[in-house]
């Protein structure tokens, strides 16, 4: 293959921005660091957004959603139809992520990657079915490379829009019945650990179905693991349609200089897949929460995360991340409004 | 003493409001228990505002602020000036809570219940004026009973302004340099533990200082705790009269039903006061955030608190509560306004 997009290189980050921004956090009328991880967070945005004074005002929320051949393996807990009927709920505001952009004033928008069951067209859905779901990947590989160049494709189409559309962060989520699963099996090959230390009840399995799913996904890394020479390997044998687009994005973003906030552990597996591919992108991309599933602690330290939210979250549809934006906004306007030391006539501690 | 306000019995948590809340959460269209600490939030705020469909958008923040004695032993790294000085820069609109409370539309008001070098009158200011700063308590008490009683009746007052004005939650906040060394003195007596285990670097004293403000506060100890009877003891001989406004806010949001959101660690140790005062209150206070400040980990767990931020932050001011309103905001809005499963058609997963 020759070089793809992907792997060329992410924006570079402003650093006379981001020194003029830390300079800032030292004036302003507060102790030095007593506002914690907001403070970073003020520099960060400022280096990403090359402006000493960065905003988050304008938000794009992209919902991915594709089905998972390997619900056939019994591993979830909802039936495969639900997938489906969220993009309705997704469109037709009912759902967690749909009140929070409304909530936020974020654009909203969902690709439909290839549900098992066909939909019906969808007002703000952009339908690309690239199959119906992935193929079962406890017996081969969950999709074509055609496929997963498609995927991929389509997350950095999403940022094209975000980027067309002047957003300043964007926020991946996913939707699909079975994607715990696909998303824990990519990690214990990317982490290299068994499915046992990895594994989660994912929308609510009870211990039999966690034992269930582990041994799944075991049987699966048995089967590819001879196969998985480099990390694309991993996503085509093993991920899914809307994990491969999430990869894609967070891998636009680098590159089109739009902050990415990851949502929870299947965000965060498509984040380190993507870093795996070209670790230029990390440094776009911030981390919402720490989330309930139990292998989402272990990724985010891979990717040297420091989630702002550890609220048991495990909703998926991007909603961990949406519920952060606040934080984003706040650290923000204290950066930006609050009083220096010398405008406020307020004396600083002795040196 | 006749029995004072503050022993009186605290507004009743509304029952069914609760279970009907608790039902919704179980219809709603996502797994259950996905959404973590907001689902419990949502539905104890339904229970303190009597309402299946609770609401924070009225929002109302108290900075108390005072000085203290003990700073003539040398136990904080800012001058005492400084108290005097943020104030000025509450109201002009540059320090932190100012800001936030501007980004979240909420009122803000300043009591300054004595400064050791007066202020000239300050618009939105009430000036109470109890004293110069509280005495040195290590030499001797803090403050006379009267001093303490008009603290506790400013934190009151503080609350009964806010539900005239209609408050949905009410922010206590504090400004006064020195007040964690007086925090940690009364959670030593509180929690029966050493200073050594419970001192941290308040605003930024380097490690020869937190051992010097431990020491100070043992030998405070060891003067005070033969004198010391009941709760009201340990405000008077070693708080500060901003930390006794909080305590009687606190108290007092209990008995009004207007719900309380704890910022830091002098804050939560001021409710933790005010529990022992009258235990009633603990129902309608939430915790915002666990601290920098390493006794205030020790303090929430004696409050079974579930703080809802971990970001490293030891502003104070009642700026980690106000960083957490959005959480509150955002879980009302997930449980009023999205869909029921059946409402959106979406399949429940099989019983």
């Amino acid at each position: 293959m020759s070089e793809q997009w992907w792997q060329q290189g992410s924006k570079a980050l402003d650093i006379p921005a981001r020194n003029k921004a830390r300079e800032r956090q030292q004036q302003l009328t507060k102790p030095a660091g007593s506002l914690g991880q907001l403070e970073h967070l003020a520099v960060e945005l400022a280096a990403m957004q090359g402006s000493p004074r960065p905003q988050v005002e304008q938000l794009w929320i992209s919902i991915f959603a594709g089905d998972h051949g390997v619900v056939a393996e019994g591993v979830s807990a909802f039936p495969q139809a639900v997938t489906g009927q969220m993009l309705r709920n997704f469109v037709s505001g009912g759902a967690a992520i749909s009140v929070l952009a409304k909530q936020l004033d974020a654009t909203l928008e969902v690709i439909d990657l290839g549900t098992t069951l066909p939909l019906e067209p969808l007002r703000g859905v952009h339908h690309l079915h690239l199959g119906a779901g992935t193929q079962n990947f406890a017996q081969g590989q969950a999709m074509s490379v055609t496929q997963l160049l498609q995927a991929l494709d389509a997350g950095q189409a999403s940022v094209q829009r975000a980027r067309e559309a002047g957003s300043q962060l964007f926020i991946g989520g996913e939707m699909g019945i079975g994607n715990t699963t696909a998303a824990t099996a990519m990690a214990c090959v990317l982490l290299e650990c068994a499915a046992l230390e990895m594994v989660g009840p994912g929308t609510g399995l009870d211990s039999a179905g966690v034992a269930h799913k582990a041994e799944v996904i075991e049987l699966a890394l048995e089967l590819h693991r001879p196969q998985i020479s480099e990390p694309l390997d991993i996503l085509q044998r093993l991920g899914g349609f809307e994990i491969a687009a999430l990869s894609g994005a967070y891998l636009a973003c680098a590159q089109q200089g739009i902050t990415a906030l990851v949502d929870g552990f299947i965000c965060s597996v498509a984040a380190l897949l993507a870093v795996h591919l070209n670790p230029d992108c990390r440094d776009w991309l911030l981390f919402a929460h720490n989330g309930a599933e139990p292998g989402h602690q272990r990724v985010l330290k891979a990717l040297q995360a420091e989630p702002l939210l550890d609220l048991g979250l495990r909703l998926g549809e991007g909603s961990g991340a949406a519920l952060a934006v606040p934080l984003l906004q706040l650290a923000c306007s204290l950066h930006n409004d609050m009083a220096t030391f010398a405008e406020a006539a307020v004396a600083e501690r002795p040196a």
